[in-house]
């Protein structure tokens, strides 16, 4: 590649920033509204929880208030709840305690354990102090009925003006789709998993 | 709904659990290979960052060594860089420094900077103290040329066995999904941003 080829992809790429600065900018001068955000991550790949545990993590780094519920899981220690207990004084941490529903295979103790789960959830939905509150595999929940969706959406929309809201998991109700301001689909294109590779610390618990 | 349908769904649910949990324990038993993965985070929708600074905090959890680069951002202070940086001891956080490129408009200056923090990066990719190194943003870095993919991909390939990598960011070449172990497409459903709603901190920073 001569020199004047390369000046030359200089000079287009600077151009082509230029451009996109200028689209960035205006979308940013555009979105204007503060306010707390409802969102959803969905779908079948991986990503849905750990995301929720990231904005987590970047909430607690501007010393925000956080409240984290986990629906479902609990029933082995996970590195998030041993890291997110070490911060007793920013994070409320509840695990619903009783492992996957198909270790269970118990239906009115699911509905129970959900119940006093979103107990929790509501709480922490109802105190401004709270910055941003994670509702993990609270989706799953939604899909077995073992909460009313209706009622799950109303406490969710009423929670005060700046709070953050996250919810997790496969198979989010439609209903819920409608109710979010952000909403992203972890799409699977391939897993270790089915490669016949462990889940493993660190990466999935 | 009378006593006997409550009971059949609740039986029908039993079974189906059970099938479930059949399913599930053959999977896991089938796999059982225990090595690090390579995770790519892909596509346009949220959650690409912030699920690898989730696993960064489960492997945190799990007292492992974490090395994070974060190529393209740095030009402001981040959540995830307050809260990392206050584990000197666990976590290696190293920023690229310079903003988005359509911030800076210099492409030989890109270049540099995306050659320096490749520099950072192998170093952490050679140490098997570290257990979990997220690169995050590469994909970009990669897309604009800014690094050789095959290089990048010799590098992340040679780590050691147990070491896990995760790789984030738009515009993800080929060439990298076809050597990684998991990649997810973060698939845009729709986006706050698009609604007016500013970009906050917690959520996006």
């Amino acid at each position: 590649m001569s020199h004047t080829d390369d000046q030359g992809r200089t000079e287009r790429h600077n151009a082509r920033m230029a451009r996109k600065k200028e689209i960035m900018d205006a979308r940013i001068a555009a979105a204007d509204e503060h306010r707390g955000v409802f969102i959803v991550n969905a779908g079948n790949g991986k990503g849905k929880s750990s995301s929720g545990l990231g904005m987590v993590m970047r909430a607690l780094g501007h010393d925000m208030q956080v409240g984290v519920v986990q629906f479902i899981k609990g029933a082995m220690e996970t590195g998030e709840e041993r890291f997110l207990r070490r911060f007793p004084e920013q994070v409320q941490f509840h695990a619903m305690g009783e492992g996957y529903t198909w270790n269970t295979q118990d239906r009115e103790r699911d509905v129970a354990r959900a119940t006093e789960a979103w107990d929790k959830a509501r709480e922490m939905l109802q105190d401004p102090a709270i910055g941003l509150v994670l509702l993990d595999e609270l989706n799953i929940a939604l899909k077995y009925k073992y909460l009313d969706v209706d009622q799950v959406l109303d406490d969710i929309l009423a929670r005060p003006l700046h709070q953050h809201v996250i919810v997790t998991g496969r198979g989010v109700p439609d209903a819920v789709v409608e109710a979010a301001d952000t909403v992203t689909d972890m799409t699977l294109v391939k897993h270790a998993f089915a490669a016949g590779i462990a889940a493993q610390p660190g990466v999935e618990w």
